[in-house]
């Protein structure tokens, strides 16, 4: 079968070769899934892999199969796995689990160990490809009404674990009812949190570089959050007008923004989600006293957020549910450039990044 | 009755002055408890109000009496007061209860109104005079056995506040057994801290700046814990030689410190918990994509911490027995400079600072 492979850690090397077809066999008691991919979404994690920035080839390969953002149709199961059936839609997790503590209970986003496993990643092939195998753990069933909009749960899954971070970690307070969250960012990550947010009944404001009008924009709007632009108005500003907030989930990627929001935008005893991955060099001088004040006098926090578990997308499942109920085709909206066909990779790539583009992703097979 | 008072704001208008004596229906409903001050002990935020930087004084005062760490005995209770009684020792909590929804729950020190209720410190007069009148849910029993070392309660109260909020915290990982803390700073609230993880089995490095021999480093050592010298091992090669840390306790006062420890110390799902109120200015220039990828990629949190509720008292009276038993006078080495009546204020105010001192209170009655 076709795969888009690259090899770690060589820039350009991203090519469509053929590879051999998974077998059922490939996890032993009869607990192997073979899944038909549909589609595979593509986010800058890809993005820096082809570029040679990280990656790591599975164990006796010299290659790796690219995608982690999947949606995929179980096409036959082996005779002990009774938690899906042929014909079921699932969408597979990232990382398989570890050795550590926290990936025997199920945890490995929070792994200890050195080394992670990570479908199309670090050490597994991914879902660029046309078929899979996985164990029935690692795959997450969706909901056939929510076959369109199926391909954005691994993202979803990102921002349901930073929430449930927060979420977790005030339990330090024994009451805690956000009533506003301030969320940095309008890509992917930085939409599918205000909409996460926005299910959970949360006012938000979304702060992202464009000024409106701009479909970002007026996909914030859509949600009954607000829609700032940081060129329009800087966040001590925005503080300013706005007022602070129980919430702040950091998604831009711009690391000094971290800074500044800790203490102008987070009020008391509240908590500040990080969730860009900022592989550059970047330094910023920051008024050390006066944030280190702030965060003690406020009893505040703030929680560095990668990856997710099982639970994690089951609450995505749920989320994409409610917000397709209450809004309807707003999801779908978030899907701006489809590219048919594992041999159209190369366009797909290329769309990355650029202007208005929100979501691309390649369809592999049409869906049921 | 004599007190140690301050015009709030006034630099160099701290003096010795009669009040009167408070009487046991400052509080309605029978449940006045009239305490005899014993011993008070002396801080920073003491200096710092001396010196005019903050404070204010109880509606209808134009002066506040001094001094928020306390050991007292009960002389008279209210008809309604079951919860001690005449002859008892105590220590009064520091913070009154406001209005917020967690001062309603017992949590003050988690308070999200804008103005605190704080004994010697804001709105409530202190204990550096000879007696005081509270409400028994504010006051705290000390074991008779504990009563060379009471005073010690109030900064341990801080302490065990900080590391209740980090076990609260790490609720999120269902499973936490941090091995290895380190705890920056060697003054009283960073030994207390290295006592109460000590206390709890915990392997400890505390750093402090001067070079052993030194007192300090002595206390840390003879609690079964490293000292080691920022002078002679700065932060990163501390990292390098001793591994990174489940905990790390900030109490050195000295900002660019928690920039540099956040990233460099703190291992994979650990809690850097700041301690340090740095009412200064300083400002340092950060790698801000570093630290914010080491965050998230480790899945790392760090919470501000300030005062400490009823739970964070009685942990304090229970960790303090411990230490007691097993550390004998180790807790009462702490205790280095006393000073001997209320009128000899100036000198204990004097002695906060200098070297060799770890600990200044003073000795307002004998203890009984």
């Amino acid at each position: 079968m076709r795969a888009v492979t690259v090899t770690p850690g060589v820039a350009g090397s991203t090519t469509l070769r053929d590879v051999p077809s998974p077998t059922l066999d490939a996890f032993s008691g009869g607990r192997g899934v073979l899944v038909r991919v549909l589609r595979v979404g593509l986010d800058g994690t890809d993005q820096e892999i082809t570029a040679g920035e990280y990656g790591t080839a599975p164990p006796g390969d010299d290659f790796l199969i690219l995608g982690h953002e999947s949606l995929g149709v179980v096409e036959e199961v082996g005779p002990a796995v009774t938690e899906v059936a042929p014909g079921d839609l699932v969408v597979a997790r990232v990382r398989r689990a570890g050795t550590s503590i926290y990936d025997r209970l199920g945890m490995p986003d929070m792994t200890t160990d050195d080394e992670y496993w990570e479908h199309g990643i670090s050490r597994v092939h991914g879902f660029l490809t046309e078929r899979y195998v996985e164990e029935p753990e690692y795959l997450i069933r969706m909901p056939a009404g929510l076959r369109e909009v199926g391909i954005l749960l691994e993202p979803t899954s990102v921002v349901e674990k930073g929430i449930h971070q927060a979420e977790e970690i005030q339990r330090r307070l024994k009451v805690w009812e956000p009533r506003r969250a301030v969320v940095l960012g309008a890509g992917t990550i930085g939409l599918l949190a205000t909409m996460a947010l926005r299910v959970r009944g949360v006012e938000v404001i979304t702060a992202g570089l464009e000024e409106p009008p701009h479909l970002n924009a007026d996909l914030v709007e859509a949600l009954g959050a607000t829609y700032v632009s940081t060129r329009q108005t800087p966040v001590p500003q925005m503080a300013r007008e706005m007022g602070q907030a129980d919430l702040v989930f950091e998604a831009t990627g711009f690391s000094p923004l971290v800074f500044e929001a800790m203490c102008i935008l987070l009020g008391k005893n509240g908590v500040i989600v990080l969730s860009s991955v900022t592989g550059g060099s970047k330094r910023v001088e920051v008024p050390s006293d006066a944030i280190n004040l702030d965060f003690v006098l406020g009893n505040k926090v703030m929680v560095g957020t990668v990856n997710a578990n099982r639970e994690h997308f089951e609450r995505g499942v749920r989320d994409l549910a409610v917000a397709e109920a209450r809004f309807p085709g707003w999801l779908e909206r978030l899907l701006t450039h489809p590219v048919h066909g594992l041999e159209s990779w190369e366009k797909a790539f290329e769309l990355l990044g650029e202007p208005g583009v929100i979501k691309t992703y390649l369809e592999v097979a049409p869906l049921p």
